[in-house]
């Protein structure tokens, strides 16, 4: 054998141990912000002296909620305490769980206050049922964790509506339709054996923030999905959801009772139909008493529907409805566009939907997305919102970004929500109003990655989601904190410089895939790049020209008067201040007008100067993100730290193409030459249009 | 506030204690068999009074790759002793690498040895360069985790072939041919910008065990991953893999020239086409400079290939490999078959390969799978194993469960693999020596599965595959302990049990899916559940009923002079031997025999009535898996315990499932009863004719 002899000092040796083996576990997001990391300083003092304990209560009704509960408080303090597990003292405040009934939602929230009991320092959670107490200990963990003394917090909280929704575009197959993060967490090939405990964390994470609902499955749906075999997978998940306060819901396929019942007709109105649909959810509650109910897309992106048969999507929905009984609820999509409707395809929803307000069952929601188009990066607020007063409505949103720049990059999405929620409908109320008495649904962006959402900030969205599906009040700033103090660090000026990346991030995609109003503009069938180009499609409404109608004098989709009209779903007052280009709010300026190349801007510049503007200050933001973010990196671990540094790099490359390919192209239209400073695309505009992306994910395969 | 008050006292105090937040970091397979638990009794005490330390060496030649076998070996000994990191004192025994030169693929191995230096322990890990020395360090780790003391560690190893390879067969969509585990581990989208460390743990895994070499994508390949930007990716993985030994190959889809180039043909004798794959070769080794070549499909199952232009397959890997040079090598495979050729489909490769012997480049090497057909449960050996003297060739195993029960149940392949590498060709040696010039290839099991292969049980057959690469000398059973006991337990009854039970596994599945040599009767596209009735493909060897020939009389396709002569292809002594049915192997008797339903067999009662016990064999042997692995709850933790019960449960399903659809199929030919105390299927044949699960996965979608 060789031999050989290395040489060994003290010095060697020092170094030998700061080496030592990386940390057994790497810091890779699965914990999302339930990361419970030890706190700092006075904090860590005071809530180790505090040493809450949470007993173990004999006598009290107990419910594996609670048990949830408990374990939560228990796994939670000890990790803020920076403990292995928890520590019992004499002197411990005790952490009482005061819950009322086992049944209930936890609508009516949860209270927090430091009590004194027998001379010991207390804390008390109390809740008119199990679930609220649940809400309540994550409530208590969520102050903690923002490094608040537990003696001083003091809270009084319940939910702003009943219905705080997760829709999961997921498969069967294992496959997510604008899915970004892996396969779906839902292993429906080996359900209902097995369960992934990945699915109890999932539920874990959506009960911490207040998420009670979970449409299981893609709205494009399978027949299949109603066989039997499929209730069965779909009780094992009902099952092991039910304690979190979570219901499952099933996206059902309208034709199904003649794929899976042989019937000949759909047709709503036909007895046949209507009684296989009421021994088909007969079938269902009987597996899972407390089943949420059906999520239907109909007669829409050819899906099946009440249409084929003659009939309106409230005679669709009310059969249903009547299915289902008083036991559940069909959730019915308002997101609708044909073919054969050359009306403004933002117009066609308002324009079917809302002659039926009054039509529809009481068991009976409409979901309506945030914007009439499509979620893209920015629209203006659906009409439909206070335009259906007698009917109940909810909002969709979309947290998985399937036109931000799907996983990568940092994009928080919470402020462009909040431009719709805060919007004033000017009829009754903002958005937020009109739909609190219903709920808020958001397209899930979970799946198989090990940190659940492809990205570790993408993991923010679906916190936003949930606090403000649970509270609309709560400003982005506010949710971006806390997130981050829970996610990544409770250091103030880490939080604070985090916080105002977060905060920027929206508007900076917004400006370098379609400022000013623009939409639709990304590539064909993935829905990934710019091709603004694009023009050849079967219908017109699918071809980026359809939308910013670009040509030698302007470009925008006029939907004033003088055009598609589209401004006259809206109420007077607002129809009346966007319809005026001077008076229009800018960020919808091109969605509602064709303005001039030339045109003058209120704010200064021609409308061709303030585009190029606007695509720069994009991709300068994404450059100065990537370098604020770099320049963090003594502040968070290196594994999560770089994992982001990544997603920055390719944000900034995906933003100077669609910035370069984006005025390459009005370039060819409107024979401009840019603005003077203005660094030319890199390439030439054919270049930008010979890309393909045979692989590009998301479609659903 | 509502206000409750729990009864506590010290009972429930102390419950309440070891009610504790469950762990931290629950078992969840993502270490495999790098898991390194703490030792128990008196090894752990022996190695803490050992107390290893792996010096840092100051002056010494250093490198990646000796960097990373200091940080595997520091990591490792910490957690074998228990401790969070490493710990030092004064009697510390040394752990030396000597290591020779930096450049090296490890070909020579490595020695172990306790030695004494300058009076004090220690021990020596030697190698002619550093990879050797990282597959030492990794050995030393591997025989530490199985309890052995360190100062009776004593290891002498080389491995036996040069090439110890896996090939993927992920497609750059991030799905995966016949993949059970979630997605491709490799995120080709986000490449090269983004490399998920996932990436890393799967380098260290496959050095651990001496795998020396990736295909990275799919056979059935498409020609843009030779464009430049999949080579800068290509050229990330690359250089994460290098210090851990593992070289890139690329599967090349032989009409590239056409795709990318623009040419009119792909004729390999073309000057333009093979200028082209010299040009695409430079370009390739331009950026990775140890590119270790092309794995090439060519003309089988649809994929272009120089048959299309009148050439033979040596004229194809011969310009491929002239492209390469001496710089890498060009694998081709044998696994072809075409549809104009009528010949048993067992005999195609031999056909028209053994006929070009001699005929091939010194840097071409033809990938020959296990047996004549296509990873079938059990095959015989490949006829032409043996038959090639003047050519390099490798062997090609199935790691992946395409035919064998996908990702569930448990099921050791090892048993199956070592059937065939120590079957004698009556060619100058058993497979395992006609291979071990060039080494073998398995079909990656691996997906983005938390536990990287569906079930824990399948990373056995990962690690088994590599220690069988290295060593197929080593027995199934040895190969299951050693894997037992670092993954599992060391305890010696439990790494029994294990054993016993991965050891009969396979057997099982053989029976209940295709006993006495039958095969290919599986369900059609997605290869999952029976089907043998399935007789209306579009081709005749597509179908089940092309293999199994049953008929009112018998069952088993005669391969004999009689029949389709397939059994010329081996070696006279072997031919003769299984051209009887009386002195043919009964493990492939219906494989080259129709033999009648009543015929006597050697072993006592008819054909029919052997079949009926193998698959009852089958059936209670799973039963019985599932039974005993039960019983070894308190020995496993809970977590992987129940994922595994889990697992057994589909396959006791499953294993049921196929006896009796396949029963009832075959009644339905033969009319004869079953025999008597003969359980009848649970259901008439038409239900499981009816059978359809248009969601399996594994399509590659």
């Amino acid at each position: 054998m060789m031999r050989g002899r290395g040489l060994v000092n003290g010095f060697a040796m020092m170094v030998a141990a700061m080496l030592a083996a990386a940390p057994l576990h790497a810091e890779d997001g699965y914990a999302l912000w339930l990361r419970h990391a030890p706190l700092e300083g006075e904090a860590l003092a005071n809530l180790r002296a505090a040493a809450p304990i949470v007993p173990v209560v004999v006598g009290r009704p107990d419910s594996p909620t609670l048990a949830i509960a408990e374990a939560e408080l228990r796994r939670g303090l000890a990790g803020l305490q920076g403990y292995d597990r928890p520590r019992l003292t004499r002197d411990s405040t005790e952490i009482v769980l005061s819950c009322g009934k086992e049944q209930g939602d936890g609508a009516a929230g949860f209270g927090i206050a430091p009590e004194r009991i027998d001379g010991r320092p207390a804390v008390v959670i109390a809740a008119r049922d199990h679930v609220g107490c649940l809400y309540g200990s994550f409530a208590l963990l969520r102050e903690l964790g923002q490094g608040r003394p537990l003696g001083e917090i003091r809270l009084s909280e319940a939910p702003a509506s009943p219905l705080r929704m997760l829709n999961h575009w997921d498969n069967p197959d294992g496959s997510v339709e604008r899915g970004y993060a892996g396969r779906s967490i839902i292993d429906w090939w080996h359900l209902p054996e097995k369960l992934d405990p990945r699915l109890v964390d999932y539920a874990r994470a959506n009960a911490s923030i207040g998420i009670n609902a979970v449409a299981v499955n893609n709205v494009n749906a399978r027949a299949f999905m109603l066989e039997p075999r499929y209730i069965a997978k779909l009780k094992r998940l009902a099952d092991a959801w039910r304690p979190y306060g979570i219901r499952v819901f099933l996206s059902a396929r309208f034709s199904a009772p003649m794929e899976l019942g042989g019937l000949p007709t759909a047709d709503p109105l036909d007895p046949q139909v209507a009684a296989w649909w009421k021994a088909k959810a007969d079938e269902i509650y009987a597996a899972i008493p407390d089943f949420g109910g059906f999520l239907v897309k109909a007669n829409s992106e050819g899906q099946p529907g009440p249409q084929d048969y003659g009939r309106s999507h409230a005679d669709g929905a009310n059969m249903l409805a009547a299915a289902i009984g008083d036991r559940g609820t069909v959730i019915w999509r308002a997101f609708i566009y044909r073919a054969e409707d050359s009306t403004d395809r933002t117009m066609q929803a308002y324009a079917e939907f809302q002659p039926l307000d009054g039509q529809f069952a009481d068991n009976v929601i409409l979901q309506i997305k945030n914007g009439p188009l499509d979620f893209q990066p920015r629209e203006p607020f659906h009409p439909l919102f206070g335009a259906m007063p007698k009917t109940r409505v909810m909002l969709e949103t979309q947290i998985t970004r399937e036109y931000l720049g799907q996983a990568s990059g940092l994009v928080y999405l919470a402020p462009l929500w909040k431009e719709v929620l805060d919007a004033d409908t000017g009829r009754g109320g903002t958005v937020a109003q009109i739909v609190a008495p219903v709920g808020m649904a958001g397209v899930a962006n979970v799946g198989s990655d090990r940190n659940w959402t492809g990205t570790h900030f993408d993991a923010a969205n679906w916190y936003a989601f949930g606090r403000l599906a649970w509270d609309p009040a709560l400003s982005a700033s506010t949710i971006a904190r806390e997130w981050t103090a829970q996610t990544f660090s409770r250091d103030p000026e880490t939080v604070a410089r985090i916080g105002a990346l977060m905060l920027e991030a929206g508007e900076f995609v917004v400006d370098y895939t379609g400022p000013l109003g623009l939409a639709h503009l990304m590539g064909t069938g993935h829905h990934y790049g710019p091709a603004p180009w694009v023009c050849d499609l079967g219908r017109p409404d699918w071809n980026p020209c359809y939308f910013h109608r670009a040509d030698k004098d302007g470009i925008g989709f006029d939907r004033t008067t003088g055009g598609s009209q589209a401004l006259a779903q809206y109420a007077p007052a607002i129809a009346a201040q966007w319809s005026n280009p001077a008076t229009a709010d800018p960020r919808y300026l091109l969605w509602f007008h064709h303005v001039r190349w030339d045109a003058l801007m209120p704010w200064g510049g021609t409308l061709w100067e303030a585009l190029v503007r606007r695509y720069d200050r994009g991709v300068k933001g994404v450059d100065a993100t990537a370098e604020e973010w770099a320049s963090l990196a003594s502040a968070i671990d290196p594994e999560r730290h770089a994992a982001v540094a990544a997603d920055l790099a390719i944000q900034r490359k995906e933003a100077r193409w669609w910035r370069d390919a984006s005025l390459a192209y009005w370039q060819s239209v409107n024979g401009l030459p840019l603005p003077s400073g203005t660094e030319p695309p890199a390439e030439p505009l054919s270049r930008y249009r010979q890309r393909t992306f045979p692989e590009a994910p998301g479609g659903g395969q």
